[in-house]
């Protein structure tokens, strides 16, 4: 892999990051369900369902290249026919992500002019270098790397993230790659970034809003292909690849812009486990809950409230909620002579947990998220110029 | 009706008010949809679906007696006993509101201690001071009046609200009373408010937040009940009901927490009014373009967004954006060349005008909303303190 700064955007910074992929790679992506998805979404989609296999990845940062019509698709266009040139690969073996402002139809010369320099040197770059690239309003960057075996053999996954804005559901973080030198089939390696999406990226929240380009990519070079994930042997693999992510999206809900907590959300007892989410991100997104942990208020009642609007089956006169491990509400009332300071100095802290049982069935899901502080706005009042 | 000061929460103003009514009067309510809904939310209701008169309504701020259990309940039995005594009037012929805090039990005797002096009181009263007695966080008092002819006689048509945070559709304001002299069945009264609400107080939102609360209703005293919404003769009554509940529903807007601008949002071009609906709501609810309408800044790239991720279908290829009377966008893209600083020149100003076509159909909706500033967050990160 490797990096470089094309100046398109950002001073002094590399922002077009390039990995490239032996011979054979098995690729899977899971990428926004926006109805306005941007040109490179559509892109890896397509390559996605033509080929099953990637030489090389261009992410740049800066310029999403997000509604910008038929210019955005000549200018992805060229970059990839210039990439796919110059590695010598076929074009649907090529895929892009793009991150920044919507609707300013990307510089391809800009990127195109680096392709020589950036293929010369994809020997050089490192993860760290490669998170540092591909951050936008980010404030640090995200990785994480696990060491597991399959079949006696040790074998690596590596991931990084950025995203720290329009962070929701169906997809949650802007960009998520996850690279394996573990072999495995390329319908293996989409069903196991599914499942795992659906319990970390799919589980987090910042502002409720989604991107126009959210990807969560996976890449896999091992030579010796694994076509069924649930073959005993990938058994600590995949536990550990369900991890990682799980580890990137909390790093992604923790630089949430604003953000000053990070916030746990369990909820149980509700219809079933789909239910249970819904209501746990009618918690999650609701600017009222928000900014009382925010303001380290013990205001319950908008849990309530939130718990109300999720539209689910919740029985009020059993509903139960602990803030920090007390149990502050049960049998439809405040619990007698509860410990409000014992709850306060827990919303002081910065990880905050909250647990609701909504006493009507078994269905349980936990979610995560961040306050909503002046920080955000002033990070988002104030954003392109 | 007259009003008194109870001291329960806010000191040095009234808090309490009750409004009498005459024999006969009819009674129609559309509430929240909240699954936690509060005491006072479910009395009226099935008040409503006993008797169909109403005699009298009681209305206090400061404590919304929601989420208290059984001894909430006992304390509204204890006003409405105290109430229904004092008028000798049937239980059910008693609707009462609270709104304020959730959570905490309502202390009923600070308010049976008001209630003979507040029936004795009951003609001195006018309604300014009852919008002002039942306001909580709001910045003024909500009211509106007209006078239209029914058959040849005059008849009054006077609304009071208020609510300025958890303002979201289902219902939108937290308490909304319309009074009138024109004498309409129960049933007709009913229809009339239901279609009035869904083109007014369930076409606005300030934060997407519902409150437990969340009430409108309406009372009608003239002798003669016309039992036909569409009576000819009520056209006029019809036309001027509708249009007092939106001026009604828009003061709750521009009293938003926080709100700094007043934003209409018209989407056209949907599958159908009700996918319009939600496009215009998943626009008005975004943090994002809140909080770039806050700082005035035409990043009409974060509509794009919303417009994707409300689910509904929309022609990306096709999408216009009008900002302010100017289109921005056409054909999936910026329109090239379009006045960015004509944009920002009303983007400046108070009353922002944002209109969607999305492509597909004939479907179209309009929803108002406000922008997302630093003082939302100052009045939600601290307000029971």
């Amino acid at each position: 892999m490797a990096t470089a700064a094309t100046g398109m955007k950002y001073q002094d910074r590399d922002d077009l990051l390039c990995v490239s992929f032996p011979h054979g790679a098995t690729v899977a992506g899971v990428f926004t369900r926006s109805r306005t998805a941007s040109a490179p979404v559509d892109l890896c989609r397509k390559h996605l369902s033509l080929g099953k296999k990637a030489r090389a990845l261009l992410v740049n940062a800066g310029n999403a290249n997000a509604f910008t019509g038929k210019a955005g698709d000549r200018a992805m266009a060229m970059t990839v026919d210039s990439l796919s040139g110059k590695l010598g690969c076929a074009r649907n073996e090529i895929y892009i992500s793009s991150t920044g402002v919507i609707g300013e139809v990307l510089e391809a010369d800009k990127i195109t002019a680096h392709m020589d320099a950036i293929v010369d040197d994809l020997s050089g770059g490192g993860f760290a270098a490669a998170a540092q690239a591909i951050l936008t309003t980010d404030t640090f960057a995200k990785g994480a790397v696990r060491r597991v075996h399959i079949n006696g053999t040790e074998v690596t996954i590596c991931g990084i993230a950025k995203g720290s804005g329009m962070i929701a559901p169906d997809m949650a973080t802007m960009l998520a790659y996850v690279f394996t030198d573990a072999g495995l089939s390329q319908h293996a390696l989409q069903s196991l970034l599914k499942e795992a999406a659906d319990s970390s990226f799919n589980a987090i929240t910042v502002d409720s809003d989604t991107s126009t380009s959210d990807s969560l990519m996976a890449f896999a070079t091992g030579q010796t292909e694994i076509t069924d994930l649930h073959d005993p042997c990938l058994a600590e693999f995949r536990a550990a690849f369900q991890d990682l992510l799980l580890d990137l999206a909390h790093q992604v809900v923790r630089d949430g812009e604003g953000a000053s907590k990070f916030i746990t959300i369990t909820v149980s007892g509700a219809e079933d486990d789909r239910a249970a989410k819904v209501i746990a991100f009618s918690i999650a997104n609701s600017p009222l809950v928000k900014t009382a942990i925010a303001g380290e208020d013990a205001n319950w009642g908008r849990i309530v409230m939130a718990v109300g609007k999720a539209g689910e089956a919740a029985d009020r006169d059993k509903l139960e909620i602990i803030i920090g491990g007390q149990k502050v509400t049960a049998f439809g009332m405040a619990v007698p002579g509860y410990d409000e300071a014992a709850c306060t100095a827990h919303l002081k802290g910065q990880d905050i947990d909250i647990t609701v049982d909504v006493g009507v069935g078994e269905g349980q899901a936990t979610v995560w998220t961040c306050d909503l502080t002046h920080g955000y706005i002033d990070i988002n009042a104030d954003y392109r110029s």
